[in-house]
């Protein structure tokens, strides 16, 4: 039997990945979630028929969101994730001894039931003491925090859908008042490639870059998104993403990374020059 | 009707663009070639059912296997291409006037005759009166050649098929020979990704490693190739990729580009560390 996954880029562009068994499959309130086994990229997480994280390339995610602002700012001890039920984030956050307090707003429980049972490696830490779980609306649970957190990571869906409004100038606005003097607000920012993608791109870093003193954009490929091309948003407060890198620090923690380097981390903000003039658009 | 053409990066997963229309399909002795036009990336050459490259994302392989070097060696005026015979690295090179003869080695003709048909971005300065083209094997061209190149570029197919003797020990040690003393070769790599491209990739790199006495890995994001991340060899006699590249010079020359950018040069060295890995592995 030959059982495929499709995930369209766009109409036109679609990516198929060969998979041995359907493991899970449930309708929640918000989204339709996802797990199968594929011989090439492990298991599989996939929300509304798009996937979110595959075993086999999650590793380039977690840790470019998690230790680009951990490598810049020199004390986070209390992180608020917004998203990422499947725990990647979580766990790559919890190698840090340092952090004291990671708050963990997913809207969708059946997200984190489907990961504890079939997404081990990423769910592992969920159980940290430090890790508490919030099962309610990120944008509603912000409106509550002042000054409270030196790292906020927004790991949302696309932005068209049940994440739209992980996208608002409100939201980002929410963050920043939520962050400490000093702190830093990492998101995926999406794929500049296709574009439909890359319009939704500008316009959240529009949004970024008028609410933040500092906002810049860092990429990594990842196989399984969109033009296997993705980036985060980098906005803050006081720290710069390049010139306050402290790499001796970062590299004293010696935590063994499959993606980040203090080098890497570097090249990630050198984007393409298509890339630089979509940003310096709306910037 | 709906006409999909896909392409296997392993037997477990594909990418398929929609198609408008074939235009051209032929066996030529060594391959069969065949262009069509799709909606997401305009008109696509395919060899053997793989795709080499398509007019939205070609800029991105093009630019990067000829400004890298451009923008270390200070004096190239004699540069060797081996494949390519669609034109796109020719197109780049003839920008800068200081290049005074091109020699385009591609063993098919059929290649050149259906990209002057077909794909006349890229192929439009194949008739440059610099450029010189040879309808022949690379590897024999280039045992003749001694001392004669500043720069010579492989763009050569996948080590599997008609290209492999072009990342054979042999081939690379006829590239060295064929270098004057401060000579540069560049070479597509593949992408380090999926196993079989992985191993290929560090057994060229090797190969190449223990001709050269520098030798290093770039990469850059190529939407329609393997898991969308692609590398290229810079191998040189001399020059140091980072540290012998002169920006100012190079921006002097006010070449207007869609990826390259001097900054993004140093960015494309700084590598995810499972490359750094399995580069050091053979290294």
């Amino acid at each position: 039997m030959e059982l495929w996954f499709s995930e369209n880029h766009t109409e036109d562009v679609k990516l198929s990945l060969r998979v041995n068994r359907q493991l899970y499959s449930k309708q929640s309130d918000y989204q339709r979630i996802d797990v199968f086994d594929t011989p090439e990229f492990g298991r599989v997480l996939a929300l509304d028929g798009n996937i979110m994280l595959t075993e086999r390339d999650e590793f380039i995610y977690d840790e470019m969101i998690v230790h680009v602002p951990m490598a810049v700012h020199p004390d986070i001890t209390k992180v608020l994730v917004i998203g990422a039920g499947d725990g990647g984030v979580v766990r790559e956050l919890t190698r840090y001894e340092q952090i004291r307090r990671i708050d963990l707003v997913e809207m969708d429980e059946l997200v984190v039931e489907a990961c504890r049972q079939y997404l081990t490696d990423n769910a592992c830490r969920l159980d940290d003491e430090r890790v508490h779980i919030y099962f309610e609306n990120g944008l509603k649970f912000i409106r509550r925090c002042e000054e409270e957190y030196d790292l906020i990571i927004v790991d949302s869906n696309d932005p068209f859908g049940p994440s739209e409004g992980l996208f608002t100038r409100e939201f980002y606005g929410n963050c920043y008042k939520a962050l400490k003097k000093d702190g830093i607000m990492v998101n995926q920012q999406g794929s500049p490639f296709y574009a439909e993608d890359a319009h939704a791109m500008q316009r959240s870093h529009k949004r970024i870059a008028s609410t933040f003193p500092i906002s810049r954009v860092y990429q990594a490929h990842i196989p399984t998104y969109a033009a296997g091309y993705w980036l985060f948003g980098f906005a803050s407060k006081k720290f710069h993403p390049i010139d306050d890198l402290d790499s001796a620090a970062w590299n004293a923690h010696h935590l063994r990374t499959r993606y980040y380097t203090t080098r890497l981390h570097i090249g990630a903000f050198y984007l393409p020059a298509f890339l630089e003039r979509m940003l310096e658009e709306v910037e």
